[in-house]
């Protein structure tokens, strides 16, 4: 997608001097910045303190990471202690555990010196996969869009929560690829863009995004979503997902259970767009299982911005009150009219979302 | 209620000079700065640009604002012309309304140059009432929170969202109401504030009432609050009301809806506290009749708060994005469990709420 009319990505391999370039996604949208990850250091530092974040992207950073680290020691053990450290830097994100898992599987019969060669050429595969992953979700979205289109006849309103779009995945997005492949096909849409606090991800990326790539768009706080449903003014929401249970509950950016609640109430259609990668077929009750990882309550009491003489500053919210950062929820499949996934939409329910994992097996 | 250990009013009569005084709310929980209303256009200011804001201030703020300006001019146009710029500053709140109709009923028949006198002792009234009826809703919902404490022998927890507490009346509180009496009559509570965006409401009021009071309470995001009720972590809500139609719909600060849908899922009381005076008998369906506020949305693209130096600053949130301001929402009566009001915990029906009008009429 564009960032000032120059197509981009989040994550690229530079194969002159072999190191890993990313977006360094904390100082947008006020800065962009391109940083390089050359040490495995650098990839737990992009992880951890969200330089990268969305968790396909997560999921490719961490391969590469794997990766680079290889080639300093690829020893059984030390891979094994890399793999663990990277899984620990998010504890919510199903796709880095996949993509970490999928890059051992893929070395595990090869010789030491050849593991950081076999895995870089892994990394390449997933970051590809990722691309092609998240335009067919597009794709199967677009149609769900379309259809609304078909039977309303003016512009679609779309409300989205924090950013699943391109800069959560190497390209496209998530949630977003659909409303991106609506705007190529010159579906009118306006995207009701929820801030997201804490991190305001939503106002920092999803906004940034909608409107380098010149899609109508409008921020709301996330307190807002309920009225505009409740008046008509929302014909669907599309979200992401961090960490999909077996059963269909979603895991995804605390609060989007708060606006599936509301579209449920509503009568508005409420759809998760996620990559079959985010289900952890391990889990069958979401809200039981799924732990809930939280984050420093830094973020709560303080937030970023931009000062009018153009300094980018961290302002204090509060005098001298703790504050608790649960950063993910859970929201119940019974809310959920649909899962966006590359394979198909399908409703989220065991007996569906099961054939996904049939599918995968015999792919 | 205490600020640094003093014990505190929002706003007061110096007879001295004859001037009313508040406290500039813009500037919690930072700096604390009494300020001199004289004019009519220094009430109009204060409470358009919300150095006062809560529905019960709004309404004393007012009556004062239009005794004062009496003694300008007391001739019939000018009262008319000075009530109907009151009312306009806040569409929202109820007792703005409804402060002005009372003075102007209790002048309607007095000479012009007594109007003036009248009106300002009028005012005097609605204050002191103000302060009784809070601590009168305050010992109307101690009951609720002592009969939980009953059952379950731990610290209740208690969601709030906006502030609804003595910053927002005179004294006491709406919703802060029955958890002050709760803390003064020994009861362990700890309470979840919602930081409330735009205007962080909860953040620099709220936690800092609760803060100068002692009271033990989490700062949280808006959106955390569904994640803690599905997880037992709240037991029970307890929110104001800026206006109450007749049904028992609540127009609260926006985001109370998707609290109270939270609530309504996860079996969590949900109580809406108010004075009787926030009830608009005119109105018979919330959701469709109340007008709802749009405030500036430079409120949602910027935010204030300190910096590491000390320096009170507003940051730029986005790039260059438009935004949108529905300032508050109207939570259907169905997912109200009561109204805690000075005369009685009443369901959130029709049938009920009537009841309220009789004993007013009679009283």
């Amino acid at each position: 997608m564009l960032i000032d009319n120059t197509p981009s990505t989040t994550i690229w391999y530079d194969d002159k001097d072999s190191h890993v370039s990313i977006i360094d996604q904390r100082l947008l949208p006020h800065e962009y910045v391109v940083s390089k990850l050359q040490t495995f250091d650098d990839f737990c530092f992009a992880i951890k303190e969200m330089q990268v974040r969305g968790a396909p992207l997560i999921g490719v950073t961490a391969a590469y990471g794997l990766a680079i680290a290889l080639r300093v020691d690829a020893s059984i053990s030390a891979e094994e202690d890399y793999a663990q450290k990277l899984i620990a830097t998010r504890p919510t994100a199903m796709n880095l555990r996949w993509a970490i898992e999928r890059i051992q599987k893929r070395i595990s019969s090869c010789a030491e010196n050849e593991k950081a060669d076999l895995a870089l050429a892994e990394a390449h595969q997933i970051r590809d996969k990722d691309i092609a992953i998240c335009e067919q979700i597009g794709i199967n979205g677009l149609s769900i869009i379309e259809e609304l289109y078909q039977q309303k006849q003016r512009t679609i309103n779309i409300l989205t929560h924090c950013n699943a779009g391109w800069l959560a995945t190497v390209d496209w997005g998530t949630a977003l690829a659909p409303i991106y492949k609506a705007h190529f096909a010159d579906i009118p849409i306006h995207v009701w863009v929820d801030e997201t606090r804490p991190r305001n991800q939503g106002a920092s990326l999803t906004a940034f995004e909608l409107s380098e790539q010149g899609i109508d768009h409008t921020l709301i706080t996330d307190n807002a979503g309920g009225h505009l449903m409740q008046h008509g003014m929302v014909d669907l929401c599309i979200v992401g997902s961090d960490r999909t249970a077996s059963n269909g509950d979603v895991c995804n950016k605390v609060g989007t259970y708060l606006k599936a609640l509301a579209a449920f109430d509503n009568q508005v259609p409420f759809y998760v767009a996620l990559p079959t990668s985010t289900i952890d077929w391990d889990i069958t009750d979401g809200i039981k299982e799924i732990p809930i990882e939280e984050r420093d309550p830094y973020e709560v009491t303080h937030i970023s911005g931009i000062t009018d003489d153009g300094q980018v500053t961290s302002v204090k919210l509060v005098k001298d009150s703790k504050a608790s950062n649960y950063s993910f929820d859970v929201t119940p499949a019974k809310l959920i009219t649909a899962l966006i996934t590359e394979k198909a939409v399908v409703k989220a329910e065991s007996s569906a979302i099961k054939l996904l994992n049939v599918s995968a097996e015999t792919e």
